[in-house]
């Protein structure tokens, strides 16, 4: 089969690799339909991510067809349409039984990491019965392919573990894919306002036409000033933090309301300030998280009830054997616009 | 009546002054039993607190019997025994009612900083109804006193926000008397094991006698590593900061568990380094919070029901003409190993 | 001024009445703008409120403006626009400061039973502080009387109280205003379906232009069966009793899943069978609640944002001297087709 | 080997059986060391639990050895001494994923029901990763085996659905083993008083050495009067129900305070009143579970800790094979004053 191997940073290629096979009872194969890429491959391919070596498969999101399953899966079969998470989990360690899967101690992020992943003809999915999702049927496979990693993130990481609530005044900082999946998510507890902050004006647009419903340029305005203005000098009850360099955690800071929540989706490569010296006796919640894809579930039927647009987030689709382009793409998002890019198998 | 009354950075004089007057109808006249030092107090006298002009009555700690209620006072009657809460609360506010008391706007923190405290033979207390609690027949009064401020703090800030549980480890950093309030309250959760972590040999044994499972003096040991060899390498499901400086912070960061929580109840002059670069992906939840107070009923019926005994933090004794002596002893905590020293009217 | 006065069962009269004045400091005299009539009056017309004595003025419900205030009431000035809750709060006892207001030792229902209420053209309000809210600048008038009662009562006793969560199933019994209000609300939280039952197909295609996304007619249907066929046999996750007899109740035990919630509304007259042979094991939640009105500041966020209209449940308007005409038109809502009507001061 | 087969109503016999074997990749054989006998055991003896049908070896409680693992079992090998749940989960299926085990769509309770139990010498476990918990080191076996069901039902449906909380008023209705337990687990959380009401002076008895503050005897007085008596008028936060008969049920309905909860254990083979024409407007929470074992880690922690002595209910000890003058013992626990009896393999 062809599949996308990383062979240091830099250097890629879409290569001949031999089909992935069962190695353990709970292993499923799945022919692979759609992928698509991350901002974290991007980063794998800088160098960044020490845990990806020379030969590795690359990719942790897509949907497929299962191909074949290890003899203790029981929740799937040959021909059935399935789901990819991005987080592989065991179903059995103490973290999966308290839902925490990103830390599961067999699994977590392997996929494209640890273990050969999805960007490929076929992967090889351990512990199938809790890390595949079946599809629901007739739903949007571009939709469906966002919920590998995406939307379970911008949710779990900024809208649950944010507390956003009726009637409350959110702020999200960063309007990439994983800022725009919270914006999309955070709608689903009906807040007052959903703020959104970027550097792009035509990120920020895409977001007004997603919902938001204020949008500040925070390299043309202050948007500490304008985020107190808006809510009437308190600052907001959830700030979301979908960028992940000190800058814009501070701003984070800057412009929670007291009792209020900064949720953390960020990946960070340094430490940040954190102002104490004011916070301390401000009663709110700074809270971080590798997503969990525990609301994977919760999230397909969102999508089968007409109540969530992930597809919203696709401009751009390839070939699987054009994957080198969509990188291109993907990596030029300035130029391109490029918010997800999606590779049909 | 008599006073202590700050006069500027290091002057403070126990004085002849005016007797405070209902100004409101919802005011209370307090004539003070006991009341106590905080180490905001000292604070205070060292000028950090700019907030607090020359001519204040310092103390927001104290218990005491109602003098004279104004008319729209409608809980408490003249002669009743009642404790003083250290945050005013008008009860009213959208903060009040989110249970938010510190943040209330019309009240707060104001005792002994933005209107005269409780370090005298009278105290005004406005809002008597939602700021004074009555005090359970027949309850030691040392350990009442205590529940104006450094039990709520402890709870609230340490062992609520920290979500403690049953079966959970819990490390406490800083056995000064909020520390060790954070202990006995901590203890109302029946965690698997609660670590004191100090500098000084005698507050951990203090911390022992009062139910720490382990001690760790940070100074002799290597805190980080003792911890972890005490919780199986995975760290402390809540780690409460009962200090207040950017290396005990730290220490909290270093040494909670995937999942766990930060607990702040430290009073900070100073930023501090929060490292995302490795707490992005653990999955942790840090709090800050000035008390509320809003567990104060709570604690009362614990008080009564015999399951918490904060006269155990109570070390020295004084009448309330000898407190100059008081601060004396209290800011000489290393040499005279006090904890909380009570003041009697 | 003139005033709805009850004289006994099925009596009542629109009859000239002493203004109400200032009794209390914390008291406020409210000019009546907009008031409504509630199912709980025609109950007391029937004479089943036995609270409700000769000359009482009935109604609590409303809007209006401040004439006058209290000394002690702080948040409030004459010429104001204000919402009365139909609960009155005190703000200081247990149960107020534990945000159970329908239960205040002061207050709690008291309007139109233990005191004059809302259907005159002025009406006295204790406790002002915390019972009166303002009214945002500019709110649809009609929207907003809807929250004196029927909404906060529909989202706290039926949606916040059911737990209702995105992609959730959900079951409302009984399509009156209540239950109108508690589908609107649980719209906050993005259930996957919310399925409105009621015997009355002009309700339930209200009911589906408001967003219900599936309709039964118990009366034409067997509803349980329905139920389970939409929901793969299951049951839903949450049911919602907004009706008040035993067999509405007993098909919300019969529709409920493993793990739901049964979140009652309805006011009952009589008890109920439940059915412990078989729910002991199924893991569900029941709750009653008098509404408490803590929601509102939220509820009106949310008016305020535009994510909640009210109004769309006003159906007839009179002028608050035809309010005799405003009854007949209500208690014969069949005919009619009424669901809320409201009386213009 | 030798197991405790049932043979219809009042027929079981200790007899010769065939070693249960390995049918899937993810059972394991235990060799029992402890096993327990349950109130349901005694209910299948009386013929009232039609699922189990002839030739079943009873019992789903216990602790042993494993014996021999499936292909896919990974958290378990031979020789481990093993905690044995009387629940018995997939760890894949929705319900599981929900932490609801209870209605695991391929276990449950199917031990000593659907499949062969723990009444034997060797015990076949499904799903072993999910179903078996590792003892730790030195652990009492009597404590030990008390955590396969009575614990974790006492604890989940009494004390964690009932919410208890520091300074909370809670009552227990029964003072079995189940009941007991709801007492030892809700110290876990420091309430101010746990009343305990049964009909069994020596019961109570034993309740008042296991930590209840009050006992009433429900024969000789008035339970309703005397727990008001105990409660200033209001009655409890939370009232468990530990018995599983209509007129127990009711009590619990009288004696919950507004906003309070019951927790219902108890197994009920007919309908309740349930009195809604009061307690529609009581702000009250009734639940009901099947023991869900999900908190079984954190009870093995707290043994392990020393916070749980769960073998204070066992009063008998037999081997193994005297296990029908065991049966014999149990279910005359008036005379024999039983609560737990041991089986030693």
């Amino acid at each position: 089969m062809k599949a996308l191997v990383y062979h240091g940073p830099g250097k890629q290629s879409w290569e001949e690799k031999e089909r992935p096979k069962i190695q353990e009872e709970t292993d499923a194969i799945v022919k692979i339909t759609k992928t698509t890429i991350c901002g974290t491959d991007l980063h794998i391919m800088k160098g960044d991510v020490s845990t990806v070596v020379d030969g590795r498969t690359l990719g942790h999101e897509g949907i497929g067809t299962i191909e074949e399953t290890g003899k203790a899966v029981k929740n799937f079969r040959k021909g059935e349409k399935v789901l990819i998470s991005c987080i592989t989990s065991c179903g059995t360690c103490d973290y999966c039984k308290r839902g925490m899967y990103s830390h599961c101690e067999y699994g977590g992020w392997v996929l494209g990491n640890l273990i050969d992943g999805t960007q490929a003809e076929y992967v090889r999915i351990p512990f199938a019965d809790t890390s595949l999702y079946h599809a629901p049927a007739g739903a949007n496979e571009d939709a469906l392919v966002m919920l590998s990693d995406v939307f379970p993130t911008g949710f779990e990481c900024g809208v649950l573990n944010g507390a956003v609530k009726p009637g409350d005044n959110v702020a999200i900082v960063g309007a990439g894919p994983i800022g725009l999946a919270a914006l999309l998510t955070a709608r689903f507890y009906s807040p007052a306002s959903i703020i959104m902050i970027d550097v792009d004006d035509e990120r920020l647009k895409k977001a007004r036409s997603l919902g938001a419903t204020r949008v500040v340029n925070s390299v043309k305005e202050d948007a500490e000033a304008r985020v107190k203005e808006m809510t009437e000098g308190r600052g907001v009850d959830t700030a979301i933090e979908a960028v992940g360099i000190p800058r814009t955690f501070e701003l984070c800071e800057s412009i929670v309301a007291p009792g209020g929540h900064i949720a953390n989706i960020g990946v960070f490569g340094e430490k940040v300030d954190l102002h104490m010296e004011r916070l301390w006796a401000q009663n709110i919640t700074i809270t971080t998280r590798l997503v969990d894809t525990v609301t994977t579930p919760m999230l397909l039927k969102s999508l089968e009830a007409g109540n969530l647009h992930p597809e919203a987030l696709v401009t751009h689709h390839y070939q699987l054997g054009e994957i080198l382009k969509a990188y291109d793409t993907f990596s030029h998002a300035k130029e391109t616009k490029a918010l997800k890019v999606v590779l049909d198998g």
